[in-house]
């Protein structure tokens, strides 16, 4: 998944990138249709131009857009994160639908190997017209950026009449996709759930990610806005082998379970929409489950230690189960030496019917709060195969240890569309 | 600058690290004196022992906290940013001020290095009692971290009658410390202006910096709270020739004509409070200037390229100046190119009686605001010799065409004491 892809989906022919970007998409849906022009790229050879910016010395920097699943999720994950949830506006039409996300996986294909939004760049265009991409990431290598798109439960259908069903999707809707249902203790606010679309740009430069949710924002200009969004940083999980554990922002190691991407049955079972799976259009693709968690750390912070691992279940140093051992060794419940109702006990998968997650969260902290505290936590971000597995391990967590330190403020559930080939656009299996 | 310092502050003999984190600090106080202590301590030799952290493969990776200058300001810009300002409690006394600063530069040595706040760490200490480093930085390099510790204005007295002169400081506050005046199109919140204290802490890793102004802060609990905060990334000016010139928000590259780290001239003419000048508690240090500078980035993405550069007063693509040449030719005002209203014009140092700033700010991008626009811009960091600096230059600035495009919500000053040799504490001079 690390080869970089030299050959990045061409622009349609005949059609300025400049249409592409939204200031003038009336006159692109109008010229051709949206789901036309997908296809017919997927017809054309030739590279791409390059654009004014200078490519880094690290093409091996670079994750490959197109594959048989979207990168993002098995791909090893990145140091930071900007995510944003999208609405489409009231007045947007299938046909709108259909062009941004072709332009998006048009943008992606490009962002994602170092390269500006269009062939013009920030600096290329005509002088008399804004840019077409914004700059800021001139220069910079790619820094493996991952673009990841996903589309919303409120998308397929907002109601049960005729009219909610806009887009026409109300019969392919994915049975398992809703948004999660309440749980105990839930705060949740609506500035920080759902949406109809989601992007998860996540990079080893915030600037990289950044800028790419920002042009891919500009590119949704009249058709979608953003919701919400988050930066995240100091990943709380890692899904390669060659990645050391982090740490979370309770100073414990996170994700020492979690799903490898080299982990290939892992995967199948627990990630992957499989191929006896429904719908069919979502074979390959995945569910991700959001939640936005606020962490009391004032509160843990005037824990003892004792009881900070007795919450967890795990040692602090090296973060092996408190029945003994290495980070690395099974926990033994029976032992006694694990709290029933530590987190690790809680959620571990022989306490869910193996219900397995792929953590890819991140940190966060947006400032300050008006008591002087840090206003900081994890936004959670894990991929499954059945948002099932995300309930099930939710509800397991009622009587969490950890409860008494964490808030959820924010929750959303997206369907996350297969991988693409060269030529295709993210959402072409449902909407195409 | 970059050589690390193997033998960081010793703890002061017979008392706990506990007693120095906040936690018990009404017994230090009254066990010891605070003003005591740091002195003692520059007596005692022995370096400390290394807490539970694993130092990093990288001490090249750790910068020096001891030297003539508080590291953080002519030293290599970081990555990210984390910045906080602190606002004493009501109830603090200056012994509680001088041991708060002792304290602070004790860890800060300490952190600086790679190590935990204290000796005892994250683990080490009593099971029974909070442990004394939050520990979300165990096992991470130095990443070159820098520590950098400012006074504000308010706290050499905040009215005229005596009583507002609580730590006896009246007398030796600096001519020119205060608040900026107001300048034309201020929108300035208190939410993000003005502090008793400021630590400005960055690092190539964002959870670093965050580890360093978390603990930091709990080291002042009960003492100082913080009164506001900011994270921020993709530093915006560079203050080594072998870092290339970053790029703002607006694509444009920033900080061309910085002031560098090994530019000693400038920096003893710009940047350092000198030999001669008043107070002499401040000679070997500086002051800095804070703006929180909101960028209206969707307006200025709709701008032309051309406008873009006429506001700047360079181009995009290389950053030199429009009257031609590369990044680094000098502007040829006489030339006609360049708008008289453009920022490099009215920013130059050759119309502001050679007013020269050091310039560290930091991108930030705060999240999506009511609608659907990024919460972003310049957090604007100025180190200066005399802040009458700063306000040349922002004074001129008020007929800039940037103006249209930003809007200035935070401010503050501080004054950033000289460095300090191995056992001293930053404010010594001022303090003891």
């Amino acid at each position: 998944m690390t080869t970089p892809d030299p050959d990045p989906q061409p622009a349609p022919r005949g059609t300025s990138r400049r249409g592409l970007l939204g200031l003038g998409a009336a006159g692109l849906v109008g010229l051709a249709g949206g789901a036309v022009l997908g296809r017919a790229t997927a017809a054309q050879a030739g590279p791409l131009a390059v654009g004014s910016s200078a490519v880094g010395p690290s093409a091996s920097e670079a994750h490959a857009f197109y594959g048989a699943h979207q990168a993002g999720i098995a791909t090893p994950v990145q140091d930071h994160l900007h995510f944003a949830a999208y609405d489409l506006s009231p007045r947007a039409t299938r046909e709108d639908l259909v062009a941004l996300l072709q332009e998006w996986s048009y943008a992606a294909a490009r962002l994602t190997q170092g390269l500006d939004v269009s062939a013009t760049g920030a600096v290329g265009g005509n002088p008399a017209a804004p840019p077409d991409d914004t700059g800021e990431a001139l220069g910079l290598p790619p820094a493996h950026l991952t673009i990841t798109i996903g589309l919303g439960s409120s998308l397929f259908s907002t109601g049960d009449s005729a009219d909610s069903d806009r887009f026409g999707l109300a019969a392919q809707r994915p049975a398992g996709l809703a948004p999660l249902p309440p749980f105990l203790g839930d705060a949740l606010q609506a500035e920080w759930s759902h949406g109809d679309l989601c992007i998860q740009a996540c990079a080893d430069d915030p600037q990289v990610a950044v800028h790419a949710v920002r042009n891919l924002s500009r590119t949704a200009f009249g058709r979608a806005s953003v919701r919400w969004s988050q930066m995240g940083f100091g990943r709380t999980s890692r899904t390669s082998a060659a990645q050391a554990t982090p740490r979370n922002l309770f100073g414990f190691k996170d994700g020492t379970r979690n799903v490898l991407g080299t982990e290939e049955d892992r995967l199948a079972e627990h990630v992957w929409v499989g191929e006896g799976d429904e719908p069919a259009w979502l074979r390959g693709g995945s569910y991700l489950a959001v939640r936005k968690i606020e962490m009391q750390l004032e509160p843990w912070d005037r824990t003892s230690l004792a009881e900070q691992e007795r919450v967890l279940g795990r040692d602090k140093a090296e973060g092996a189960p408190l029945s003994g051992g290495t980070e690395f060794t099974e926990p033994d419940f029976a032992a006694g030496a694990i709290d029933v109702a530590s987190h690790v006990a809680l959620a571990h998968p022989d306490h869910n019917g193996g219900a397995t997650l792929l953590r890819r969260g991140y940190n966060f902290v947006d400032g300050t709060n008006a008591l002087g505290r840090l206003d900081a936590g994890l936004f959670f971000l894990a991929y499954v195969r059945d948002l099932e597995q995300v309930i099930t391990v939710q509800r397991a967590l009622a009587t969490d240890l950890m409860n008494e330190y964490v808030r959820h403020i924010g929750s959303a559930t997206f369907a996350i569309p297969p991988g693409v080939a060269p030529g295709g656009w993210v959402g072409e299996t449902l909407l195409a």
